[in-house]
């Protein structure tokens, strides 16, 4: 096989999750979604679609009504300039990931990543062959994590094929203002780079905004720039297994996406992606809902961890992680594993997500029931009393 | 984009397709897939799957209970070697096959095809920057492919990283015997070269053998051989729709394979694996069925269509296609299109599969009702006979 795939790392979140495999007593926070199933009235959507036989292939670049309905969302967001042509259904977000991977990133080709990030966004161009240069975001005192403009401006030079970037970020929640967005489009117009924007995060925002959204590359680009932003139904429409998201594409670009989905995975079933017609549909039910929860997730964990000494974290402004470390615990993944085995609580270890993160823990507070958050943070003190640390 | 991308070609098939949209009087049979839908046992496992709440993110490799299905399934038609550690469960047979060469094919890697063959299978290693070499089956005057065993020696030399071979063959029909897979497997053990087998049709297959199933390289290989089959549950379950097919690893390459998904696609959805795992519960129903309606319908066009004077088809042993050209009309692209727009019968053209195929149609006789292969073959003749052909 090849060098590459043998070197490609594990996921250290499984590595973690593997050491408490069958003990329901662990309260697990270490994956990126919710606890709580996807609404009935997604489900019974691709329930009706089964039942009315829609087995068979279908458009490379999605159902003509999902594309619509996703194009009247996004044009509602960030305004007119997004229609259905600009945009790809793909098999989740991490798919459309990897299609825009292979459709901008030739072997050899230089991207810049910003890190920490979820390692698919770095393994991706790997798999094609690029080299890949890690632009790290910087940990403040208080746990915030910020850019360093003047060193992205560095970073990203006219040989620089794709800039990658996530925001709101998974792990940090760090997330980009309109300002630095605005800077970062036009230093990568100078410089000829594509961008891709994964903005899966965009509706768990919490500052006050006209549309209950993240600032998007979407708000300040023109269709044909080099930009491709990659969106997912996982995380604000409590869809995560369903394999389910899109692209905004350029005109240009998305006119040949269609060959690159057919080579990787021809289509998503029709009856997916009816669940997604729903899911819009249902957008103004289901999202705020989500969101509002997600909010009183992230205030109830957050004051909690914040008050435990020893415990740096800053309450984000987006995505759904507190990301976090505690003084004397230095190693990440001892301390997720001393954490699952001693105390019961699965948290996955920062350096999961880039070099930047060893020392860090992510907790993903999206759950259910909030109590089981308190919960938690009762098991992580009660387990630095016991070790003397408190 | 990247001149690759740019550059791959559009589908001739959804080229033909287009001509004839919006047009409900073309009986059409372009595409590579049976117009009946999926079993009902097999849409009420999902369903049930979706009305649980099963709709969160799954293991890489899929579903333990669906790989142990598969790999019991397989066993049975291909010896006790095959366990569940060597299954990857993949997003379609297609999402399959780009994981094998992502697996395999480094930038400048060279790849030998056997050709004529579907679009995909050659479009992947250019994606990934190898360099490509097609080997090209010869027909017979009587319409049928062979394979010439000596070419495909020289042709594959210790410098081939991968050979890439799809029997029973879409487009032609054509397959392998057990000797030759022997001799290729033999030559490809000295060469030092994976062979990726793309083996979805092997049950589709008219020839008596103890299991209904075509002659595999699994049949022949141990586990730690370099050979990667490709399968899917679309053609023989009728579940083209659901994107669910799964690899056959060695066991050294199986236990990276989930990193790859994971970057990929990160999982199939349970409810659609739930499926599968129906679809394998009642297998001894399924396939027999269909693979008996096929040869039906195989039976049923081929007479009526090697009737027709100047047409050259032979009965191939395995697969759902008719290949066959026509004399005086060895533009098939410019033939395909007449006959949609003239006579009202969709059929794919040959040089969509290959430089090989041109002046050849591929007619997919996978019809639920084989008085449309009747009604098919009356209206070529009729638009034969007003050319003044006949």
């Amino acid at each position: 096989m090849r060098h590459t795939l043998a070197h490609l790392e594990e996921s250290k979140i499984r590595e973690v999750a593997n050491a408490g495999m069958g003990r329901p007593d662990v309260l697990a926070f270490w994956f990126g979604e919710s606890d709580e199933a996807t609404p009935d009235v997604v489900n019974e959507a691709a329930i009706a679609s089964l039942r009315a036989g829609e087995t068979f292939y279908s458009h490379n670049l999605g159902l003509p009504a999902l594309r619509e309905a996703i194009a009247a969302y996004m044009a509602r967001l960030h305004g007119p300039a997004i229609d259905a042509g600009r945009i790809a259904v793909t098999s989740g977000g991490v798919s459309g990931l990897m299609l825009a991977v292979q459709a901008l990133v030739d072997p050899g080709d230089e991207v810049v990543a910003v890190t920490p990030v979820w390692p698919n966004l770095v393994a991706q161009p790997r798999i094609l062959g690029a080299r890949l240069q890690c632009l790290p975001l910087r940990p403040r005192g208080d746990g915030a994590w910020t850019l360093d403009m003047d060193a992205l401006k560095r970073a990203v030079t006219p040989a620089t094929r794709l800039l990658v970037v996530n925001a709101p970020n998974n792990p940090t929640g760090w997330t980009l203002s309109a300002a630095e967005q605005r800077e970062i489009l036009a230093h990568c117009r100078a410089t000829g780079t594509w961008i891709l924007a994964d903005e899966v995060y965009e509706r768990l925002y919490y500052e006050p905004t006209p549309h209950g959204c993240a600032p998007s590359f979407l708000d300040l680009a023109v269709p044909e720039d080099r930009l491709v932003v990659v969106h997912s139904f996982s995380k604000s429409f409590l869809m995560t297994g369903w394999r389910l998201g899109w692209l905004v594409l350029p005109p240009a670009l998305a006119a040949h996406m269609g060959k690159l989905i057919e080579f990787n995975t021809s289509c998503v079933s029709v009856f997916t992606q009816r669940g997604g017609i729903a899911a819009l549909q249902h957008e103004a039910e289901i999202v705020p809902r989500v969101t509002a929860h997600m909010h009183l997730c992230r205030d109830t964990l957050l004051p909690l961890l914040q008050a435990v000494p020893g415990v740096r974290a800053h309450a984000a402004s987006g995505g759904m992680y507190a990301f976090f470390r505690m003084d004397g615990h230095g190693d990440a993944m001892a301390t997720a594993k001393r954490l699952v085995a001693e105390a019961g609580l699965g948290l996955a270890p920062g350096n999961a997500f880039g070099p930047e993160g060893a020392g860090w823990l992510r907790w993903c507070f999206a759950s259910r029931d909030p109590a089981r958050l308190v919960e938690g943070v009762a098991r992580l003190r009660k387990w630095l009393e016991k070790a003397g640390a408190l």
